[in-house]
Order: C-alpha cells, then structure tokens, then sequence
C-alpha cells in the first residue's frame, strides 16, 4: 500500500469527508479502505446527546461489502441512540509505527485510518442473523463452527446495525522522516539514529479456560490469528 | 488490574460518565484511569458540526497530571474546534485479548478503556513548550535529547490543548469466558476449546532512514521500547 500524492476526488467523498490535513495522505481507492477496515477489529463510534455533547465508544465492528456492521446490547444507549438514526462518525485507526525524526515537530506515527459519516439502520430477522455471522467470521474467523449460535432470546437482546459506505474518508501514513536540509546536515542533530519503528498486533499464547476438557487442543484457526 | 464488581461512585464520575452498560466492569480508581492513559499513544476525540454531526479523529496524547495533551497543526479543523472550547469526549482504547466463549453470544474482548469529557483550553508560551517536551516524553520516551526543539516557528503552527481530567470513566475487562451451564455441559459446546487469546501491541526491528549515518547504533530508548 502506498501513500496517493495529490489525490483526486474519487468514490466516497464529500466536503465533509475532504481530507484537509495533510491530504497528500488521503486515499481514495475503494481496495485501501477495505484493507483497513478489514485489518481492524475495534472502531470508535461516536453519538451526540440533545446537549451537543458527543461521546465516543469503542465497538466491534465487520465490514461486509459496502456497508460496515456494528453490534451491541439493546440496553446500549449508544446502540438504541444509533438504531434510531441519530448521525454518527465511526473511525477505525491502525497503529503501525513510530517514525523518529530529527526534530520533535517532523516526528510523527504511521497509521492507516478510515473515517465513515452517516446513519445506521438495524437489522432485523434473517438479516440480523447473517450480520452476526459476519461479525463473528470477522472479530473469531474460524471459530463460527464451534460456537452456539445465538438463541432466540440472545438474539432479542442484541441490536445489530448496518451503516452504508457511503460517505468516507481514508488516510494512509506510511513515510519516513522527513527532515529539513539544515537538521540533516547539523552537526548535532545530523548524526542521530532517525527512522521507524514498526509496531503491529501481538497474539500471545492461547490460554485454554478451566472448563476446557483437558488436552483439548488449540484449534488450527486461532493459532492462524497469529499470522493474520 | 482487577475488574472491579459493584463499583462505588468515585472520583471524577457524574450522570454522563455513569458506566451504564456492563456496570460491573466500570472502575473508579484514578490509579486504574492513569495506567490506562499512559499505555495508550493514540485516543479518539470528537468534535461536533454545526448540524449535530461528529466527526471521530485520532489524535496522539499524554497524561500530565490530571490532564490530557493533545498536540496537532493550527490548521486542523479538530484542533481549531477544541481550541474555541467546543464540548467533547476523548476516549482511549487498549485491546488486550480476544474471548472465546462456546457460544456467541458470550465470546467478547478483554479490553481497557477511559472516556472524558470536557472542553479543552490551548497552551501557550512556556505552558506551550513544556506541554509539548511532555508529549515527546509520552510518545518517544527517551528521545528528547535526541531531537531538535520546536522552532518558534514550529511553536506558531501547532495547537497544544489541555483537556482537565475532571469528569470521566474507566472501564476493564479482563474475564474468561462466561458460559451458561447448559453449555458448558452440553455435548458438542461443552467438549470445544475456550479461553482466551491475548494481544498486544509489539515493536518491530528499528529500521534507520537513509540519511542515518552508517553506524549508527539504535539508541538503547528505542530498544527498551519492546519491553514498555
């Protein structure tokens, strides 16, 4: 993946999803954005009381196709304030690195993120059902074969949401230090170490619970997490 | 850390902080709030349009104290919004593991998280240089005698908030799967694998830019960054 100069207006994008900071960092391509959604298991949403006060709340999240799936407890107010419509911004971040330049202001992170506006809708039925499958394929891949699915009444207590990839924004940072010429060739500052250090998403090792029928193995798929 | 079951009112709690959903894994402990804060690098702020929409933007951070730091250029609009003392909430996640439950329903996360409320105010002057200098040491621990200072044109064009840590919650949870009886004994769902896969975030192998003169060793912070 490589950070897009200059980039143009492409799919997604509005004057309220223009990227106005660094938007040599922007990206409009479809494949970019479906990355990071992909990659990420957590995204920030965020709802507005009647005050104007916003609140921001971690949620797990899936991407499926053009739409992204949120699921939640129907006793969430964050859940029962976006299954009635209420606009929303739901934000997935990837860290991946520090990057160290020469000064303190050209130092910087790189991270890959996607911005989403607009409204969800809650699904319902057979609809409900499939989104959670989703979910699950996403957050657990491998894993749906060995869990229960959900029960009538679990399903009744869960409030899945679908918000449309309709209006979004991506930025991609993945550059190097980017120092001034007077920095690089300063006796003091010109000789430092400056670079990246990359950071990235351990899994440690599986901990079987004490329920777990002894000698149990670990499944094939979760030791696959760690390569994912 | 310990999740803390029927959690007290405590320090810095109000209506709108008031852990609703999973009361049981809110924490009211500042020393719980504090560890949180200085793991994270990156938090999630909003900020709120005119016509009601958020608008949820990663931003690098620090604890100083009993406030946050937030850096970023004066011509983000973020940025500009909080300085004008606009209402928001500054949430900051940290995804510790995956739970696998036997059924759906129960698998989950093992998280930490802290969301505050308030309105921030700009630094400025020697309030301003010492708020970035305890950025750097947040993010870049060590690194400050590595790096040249701010410039004073640097200083003009970035925006350094103090958001008062005043009225928030934390929120852990640490758990094991929590299966229902009838799963646990059940004769496919009781004889599947559960636990728990943790996560964390790892450093990769520091990687020097083009114009670190060779030789260069990597500064012992940068190696002692695997270990924080």
């Amino acid at each position: 993946m490589t950070q897009v100069q200059g980039a143009v207006p492409g799919p997604g994008g509005t004057a309220r999803t223009r990227v106005r900071r660094l938007p040599e960092k922007a990206v409009h391509d479809v494949a970019v954005r479906d990355a990071v959604l992909d990659a990420g298991l957590v995204a920030h949403a965020a709802v507005v009381d009647a005050q104007g006060q916003p609140y921001v709340v971690p949620v797990a999240y899936a991407r499926d196709g053009d739409r992204l799936l949120l699921h939640g407890s129907t006793g969430s107010r964050l859940f029962r304030t976006l299954a009635a419509g209420a606009p929303t911004c739901v934000t997935v971040t990837l860290l991946d690195g520090l990057v160290l330049a020469r000064s303190a202001f050209e130092s910087s992170m790189r991270y890959r993120g996607v911005m989403v506006l607009g409204r969800c809708t809650a699904l319902e039925d057979d609809e409900k059902s499939a989104a959670l499958d989703v979910l699950t394929d996403h957050l657990l891949p491998g894993r749906r074969a060995d869990v229960r699915p959900a029960s009538r009444k679990e399903l009744a207590a869960t409030t899945v949401l679908a918000l449309p990839l309709d209006e979004w924004s991506a930025k991609v940072s993945e550059g190097w230090p980017d120092d001034a010429d007077e920095d690089l060739t300063h006796e003091r500052w010109g000789s430092v170490w400056a670079g990246v250090v990359p950071m990235t998403t351990a899994y440690g090792a599986p901990q079987a619970d004490a329920a777990t029928p002894p000698g149990t193995p670990v499944p094939d798929y979760v030791e696959g997490w760690a390569r994912r």
